[in-house]
């Protein structure tokens, strides 16, 4: 049962972001945090931070960071959290936790 | 720099309920899903839930197992994310993400 919530399956590829979303996966922790003093300095009004399973961890430190060391005046305007279900290859469901952090500038 | 978000340090030892508050630890995710039931089932309008650095993963595990299988009508009052200041034996400094979750019955 705990197993079926330990899923690190990144939702896409590490770093990759979407419109104004960034998705946690394994790359560095830094790597992330990159990713949305980018976004912001693109003129994003604000960034959605996902994660899954595992790295959800790893989601609450990129936002951190980011508040403590590049852009004190940040707003968090909601943190989600939810369950969804992955289907892997062979078919099978699992169950893996998720966040969602939306940051405004 | 990332080595010092990954402090897994539970604020208290497992499953320590102080007043209507869950600190998450290393114990499996259910005793902490089951604490909860437990806090509820004794009165506790609300409980909060507690965790830092890797455990963070876990503290959102067992709210979302919670809300899935025990007590579909509970509510989220807050999701609340910060840093702390961890000082070890050797007067060494870290900083470690945290989480706190208010669920209400």
């Amino acid at each position: 049962m705990e197993q079926e919530m330990e899923n690190d399956t990144p939702i896409e590829p590490p770093a990759r972001a979407d419109g104004n979303t960034v998705f946690i996966g394994k790359k560095g922790t830094m790597g992330y945090v990159l990713a949305l003093v980018t976004q912001f300095n693109n003129g994003a009004p604000e960034v959605v931070i996902k994660a899954r399973g595992k790295l959800i961890s790893k989601a609450v430190d990129v936002v951190e960071i980011f508040r403590n060391r590049f852009m004190a005046t940040t707003k968090l305007k909601a943190i989600n959290i939810s369950t969804e279900e992955l289907t892997s290859e062979d078919g099978s469901k699992s169950k893996v936790s998720a966040i969602e952090i939306i940051v405004q500038k």
